[in-house]
C-alpha cells in the first residue's frame, strides 16, 4: 500500500501526461487523505458567458474526481488495469461563482473490497461513485458516475 | 427568422467569445440545416491515455450540441434570454478513435412551439434534448440534457 501523498502525485502526473483538456482547465489534486479526494480548477480558464463556471468544466472536474478515486483505490490495491467511465449523470443546482472544487468521498471499505475482489475473480469490475461541488457552502453540483476496470 | 447559416455563425461566435474551454478543444459548428446541429472537435486536444477521445470532451461536445440547438431555436424565435443546462446524463458505449462529431436533432415543431409559448407565458421554459456521437458508424455516446431558459 503506497501513501495517500504518493498516489495523489501519481494522479496529478497522469492528468499532466495524458489529458491535455485537464491541463488547460488547470485541474489538479487539492488533497487526498485516503478517504476524500478533492480536485481543484481555477475559474478563469473554466469561465462561461455568465462569469460563472462552465457546465462542461463542472462535469469534467466531477468525472475526474470520481475517476481519480477509483484509480487511487486500484493503485492502493496494487492493481494495474484499464479504467473507463461507462455512464454518468449530473445535476446543476446552483451556479459556481469561484474556483471549482470537486469532492469525491471514498465508498465504504466493503464496497472497495467487493470492487477489488470481483476484479481478481473475473478480470473486470465496476464501481459507482459520487462527487459534489459546493459554492458558498451551498450544494451546486451533484454527480454520479460508473467506472469499469478491465485487465490490460 | 434568421437563416441557419447566420444562427450557426452566431453560435461559433458565442463559443469563441465566452467559453475558453471550447476554444482549447477547437470545438466548432460543422453544420446546421435548421433540423440537425453537428459540433466537431479534433481528437488531438481532446485525447486521453488510450489515444481515444477523453470522456470529458465527449460530454462537452454533447452538452454544447444540445445547448446550441436550444439556443438556435430561441434565436430563430427572436427570444433573448438566459439559458442554462439543469441536468444531463451520458452513456459511453464505445471509444471514439477519431475526431469528435456531436449530433443533435431538433425536437418536433410541436415541442419547440410548446417550449417557446411557455417562455412567453411564464418567462421561463424547459426543453430536453438528445445528442449522439458515432465512431466508424457505431453509436459511441448517448447524451440527454435538460435546458432552462429564463427572462434576462
Amino acid at each position: 500500500m503506497t501513501s495517500p501523498e504518493h498516489v495523489s502525485q501519481q494522479l496529478s502526473q497522469f492528468f499532466a501526461t495524458h489529458l491535455p483538456v485537464t491541463q488547460f482547465m488547470q485541474m489538479d489534486v487539492e488533497s487526498y487523505d485516503g478517504k476524500t479526494l478533492i480536485l481543484k480548477a481555477p475559474l478563469a480558464p473554466n469561465i462561461n458567458d455568465k462569469q460563472t463556471a462552465f457546465g462542461g468544466s463542472l462535469y469534467n472536474a466531477s468525472v475526474m474526481a470520481c475517476w481519480g478515486m477509483a484509480h487511487l483505490k486500484t493503485l492502493e490495491a496494487g492493481i494495474v488495469c484499464n479504467q473507463v467511465v461507462t455512464k454518468a449523470n449530473i445535476e446543476y443546482l446552483a451556479p459556481v461563482h469561484g474556483d471549482i472544487r470537486a469532492i469525491c468521498e471514498s465508498p465504504s471499505d466493503d464496497e472497495i473490497k467487493k470492487f477489488i475482489s470481483q476484479f481478481h475473480a473475473k478480470g473486470r469490475s465496476r464501481l459507482t461513485l459520487h462527487a459534489r461541488i459546493e459554492c458558498s457552502g451551498k450544494l451546486a453540483v451533484k454527480f454520479e458516475g460508473t467506472y469499469a476496470i478491465l485487465k490490460e
